[in-house]
């Protein structure tokens, strides 16, 4: 990940992350993923490919930040007053926004360019999985580890929208949080 | 998928076909994901770019090709006699192939070249699935829905494969096994 030291609202440097964050987005909803190199998202941000290797590097370290930014904070973490609540508008949230194919052109374009891709577009969502399950706790409730809920929770609905033809509604991924919830295998 | 209605075993098109499928192998296995091109496939397999282009027309397709002839029948269906001991071994089976680091960025490369990808390493996992779950229907036993197991055991399996910072162990996968056939949740 790059560390971006430099922004400052309205600043030159963040107009440029903006621009740079914009043209990625719109070069992956385009089809092709082959598409995707440095000289092509600078002339399309309008600005020069050198501007974009020194501050990324490489496409994958460019699709990675874009990815971790797109998906930090823009789902909101819901307070219901349950547990069982909170999961289920937080689930059907987020499979509302993987129904979008922007967002699942970007979520694969980053898996595809390096083994890092696909922790860029989830650990926002495991710290906002780990804040709700705190938060339980915090009211005196038992909650599952987070990592049992991370398997059993996000890993089929992200399967189905990567690797299944199955859609992954939000009332079928509110439902998955009936079966952590009755779970009673060993945790792992 | 391209219909690949010339092989014969032995023959100039099963040939190239493997010197194709193998040239794709090993430059997907060398780090940078953006060098897949039509043209570097072609030089390394020692095929003109032309021969590529016609039978697989993109690095999409040619990926989706590769992908599901490396993912089709390198996993056996077990036969131990009883739905948790095919379901534990298989699943130990599968977590091992993807615990190879060249499996891995066959899969992440697969899935950045379109959306098509994912489907194509996991077809005939589901097949096989549900192969087991028929068996143990004919052995006169009760089994889970396939798409609930596929939900339940490929879900947390192919994401902590992709998504995940976690190690996805043979153990740990054989251990998903219970929580499937304890899943007491209604069938969604």
């Amino acid at each position: 990940m790059v560390e971006d030291v430099h922004v400052r609202p309205g600043g030159r440097s963040a107009r440029v992350r903006a621009s740079v964050h914009r043209a990625v987005e719109e070069l992956v909803g385009a089809e092709s993923a082959d598409t995707l190199t440095i000289p092509a998202v600078a002339a399309r941000a309008g600005v020069h490919p050198t501007t974009v290797y020194r501050r990324w590097g490489s496409v994958s370290q460019l699709l990675a930040d874009v990815a971790t930014s797109r998906f930090s904070g823009d789902v909101v973490v819901p307070d219901t007053g349950s547990l069982a609540g909170d999961l289920e508008r937080w689930m059907g949230d987020v499979a509302t926004d993987l129904a979008d194919p922007d967002v699942l052109a970007l979520m694969r374009a980053t898996i595809g360019s390096g083994p890092e891709g696909g922790c860029a577009c989830t650990v926002d969502r495991h710290e906002q999985l780990g804040a709700i399950i705190e938060r339980e706790r915090a009211r005196g409730g038992a909650a599952p580890d987070v990592e049992r809920a991370v398997d059993l929770l996000l890993g089929p609905l992200y399967y189905r929208a990567v690797f299944s033809s199955r859609p992954a509604s939000s009332q079928w991924a509110r439902g998955l949080v009936a079966s952590l919830l009755a779970d009673r295998a060993p945790s792992l």
